[in-house]
């Protein structure tokens, strides 16, 4: 490539936000998890932006213990299809888990989704760390971590199979002849695995990205293998420079050991900028939000994490209490951090709840600090891209309209799409058919 | 009501069509099943046309024998969303199946397509007629019809429950006093059946029609049960007025069995009409289109409804062949009327062939006839409304400005839309929520 390389920009659209209290800011619409004219709004805000992608997050269980969002808020595929058509350039990734699903439906919706939107769909593969799924899904219980992985490898391997049913010169559509398709360019997948029997051929054939682009977020140890050795681009979290440097390069070598590119492998940290005229002024506003967090809801947002634990049970103001095993087969590595931290730092539950329900962003300041610290990231071997959560009401437009412009001047970012697909505008390749593959000459496309 | 009974309209968007060979006319846009800009252009029109709703057909397997148009398809929801994004008044239903789906899942895909189109959506519930979808999603066999309707009324019933998850005003957001929803109108369903076991409550809350219409085409004895017993509309298909005077009378009589109004549960007889300036340019476009028809796809068509049966084994112009069951367990009622026709009729293999993969409309003349018969079916107690699947590549286009016009000066079809919701348009009540029903005044509506 003869231009430099530019940093990546998703925005994670999350209704009243990730957080317990987001909604009682003065200026949240509360009603944003199921306000479909604000997605529109915030779509079209992204794509000004020159934004990669929207992503839309999910979870299949709730109680009255959940936060507002995770109550009352818009299924993935149907509202990145909604948007799909409101938009032109954007990338459109959601969440949907494989323990819960079957490959035949969601790579048919993926891949309609792909063909709707003109090759911009993602789709952020995750295997369900809520245990309550089960009790949704008719299942006796929760697979456990290792077997969610192994499934959801065999489904992915499933999934791209089916996507690549039709070649992309498969359909002839010659009204002389009569004749529509080639069958010759039409293939049965006839997949017989340990979970999963799929014939095939899928109905639909792929878009111009040719398939969409695999998300996946995994950070324990099997987690970082799956993504490094499926995924497209890697959705994580980290609160230090120092913490996203280690992820970076272990993915990237791991990505490296599974014979893959470890440049076709994107990695972009999540981000909730705060954004002041000054200093002072961005500190206030996390201040502001900080304070919207009582106690109760801070306790429900770290039971979550812990397979719905009820801390509400112990004194708020002694030592992180010991809670074994519980989280190792929820949100392993979140909840592994969470005890290593409470320990090390001597943290009282208190103080945990409420660093959980509202961590400290790494990124609030002024746009022109902000745009420092996202290009000592860039540089700085952490990042390939960022996945902005907004942490205020305005988060998406304060960014758009001060920080973008920002790395737009330092030739950081795009000013411009380069395509109006996503793996075009993310620099990915697109896959070649695996039975075209067969047929052709190495290195030619026909 | 003081208004007079109007009757609905309903369009199939079907791509190139529900033919073997619509494809190869001259007008035809031979992409047209995947092509996005085609679908937007059509429900403009539909909605131009003031039509009640716009239907997304499905089915779950495909061969190489299977008809240009299932080959290669746009799947219901992410197609009725995108749709939902660039309309505002007509309804948006698709078909889903209750025999390889999870009731969580489709409950709340429903509901979110419900919430985005801000109360447009239709779930056109099916127990999928073809064997092969078994194949697509690991199992072993394909249930058979009885079990499979035993399936669907759990299933709807599980749907239906979820729906109701939260009272219309469960979410009071008062953002001083921090209280985001009121948990004695957050409802679990705690579901334990024959076939599904479901906790909830649904991550998703009611749109303004309160729950998403229910179709169902249904036509055996078992079907038509279910259909009276949970159905809001009905699907259906009749080559002759005294067929669906019959199929009216018959389950208008069972919904009431069922302790039903059958006010509210309206019948759409499907119809596919050839409209001509002069009854001779009708004729003449209908010969046009059959005449693209090979003996080849016919039989392939054939096939379909008699489990993928290969027909091509038998001889052409002898009687019809005696296939046995074959047939009973897929489309079961067509495949008996298939039976039944040719016998009595005497026709050989290549007459029903061919009488199948282009069946003679009744519905062939100029928009004046074509009005008559319409209104001829509409007053003579065979249809509430009719569902037009277009016979040409311009059918809707011709439809809408052609004969909706005539119904519209005789006062049989609306010139405004009375509603913004599907269930308005329509005439259907709200249904009431389960859990605020038991608490309020018998009649009320708080």
């Amino acid at each position: 490539m003869t231009t430099p390389r530019q940093l990546k920009l998703g925005a994670l659209l999350h209704g009243v936000g990730g957080s317990t209290s987001m909604w009682r800011h003065p200026d949240a619409k509360p009603d944003a998890s199921v306000n479909f004219e604000l997605y529109k709004e915030w779509v079209h805000k992204a794509e000004e932006g020159k934004l990669d992608l929207i992503f839309i997050a999910d979870g299949l269980f709730i109680n009255e213990k959940s936060i507002p969002h995770f109550l009352n808020r818009f299924e993935p595929l149907t509202i990145l299809s909604a948007l799909a058509a409101v938009s032109s350039r954007i990338g459109l990734v959601g969440t949907l888990s494989t323990s819960y699903s079957e490959p035949f439906t969601v790579a048919r919706q993926f891949g309609s989704l792909d063909v709707i939107s003109g090759g911009r769909a993602g789709w952020n593969v995750v295997t369900s760390p809520l245990e309550g799924s089960a009790l949704n899904y008719s299942k006796q219980e929760h697979p456990d971590h290792g077997k969610r992985y192994r499934i959801a490898a065999e489904y992915l391997e499933v999934a791209r199979g089916l996507w690549d049913s039709w070649e992309d010169d498969a359909f002839v559509r010659n009204k002389e002849t009569g004749v529509f398709f080639d069958p010759g360019k039409m293939h049965t997948l006839d997949h017989k695995g340990e979970f999963f029997s799929v014939k095939g051929p899928l109905n639909i054939a792929r878009s111009k990205q040719g398939q969409p682009v695999i998300f996946q977020a995994g950070s324990s140890e099997v987690g970082k293998d799956y993504a490094s050795s499926v995924a497209d681009a890697i959705f994580t979290g980290h609160d230090s420079l120092e913490s996203a440097q280690a992820f970076y390069k272990d993915v990237k070598t791991r990505v490296a050991s599974f014979g893959r590119n470890p440049e076709e492998v994107l990695i972009f940290p999540g981000i909730a900028p705060i954004l002041g005229a000054t200093p002072e002024e961005a500190e206030r506003k996390y201040q502001e939000v900080a304070g919207l967090v009582t106690i109760e809801n801070a306790l429900n947002y770290l039971g979550r994490f812990f397979e719905h634990h009820d801390f509400s049970q112990y004194p708020l103001d002694e030592p992180f209490p010991d809670v074994g095993d519980l989280g190792r087969n929820s949100f392993q590595s979140g909840t592994d951090k969470i005890k290593k931290d409470a320990k090390e730092q001597g943290l009282t539950l208190r103080q945990v709840a409420l660093q959980s329900a509202t961590p400290r962003s790494s990124f609030i300041g002024t746009p022109e600090q902000v745009a420092d610290q996202l290009q000592a990231w860039f540089e700085g071997g952490a990042a390939d891209g960022f996945m902005l959560a907004a942490a205020v009401p305005d988060g998406l437009e304060d960014f758009v309209d001060q920080v973008v412009p920002i790395l737009q001047e330092r030739g950081l970012f795009r000013t411009e799409y380069e395509s109006d697909t996503l793996r075009g505008n993310l620099g990915l390749p697109v896959p070649e058919n695996r039975y075209s593959k067969a047929s052709e000459p190495a290195g030619q496309h026909l």
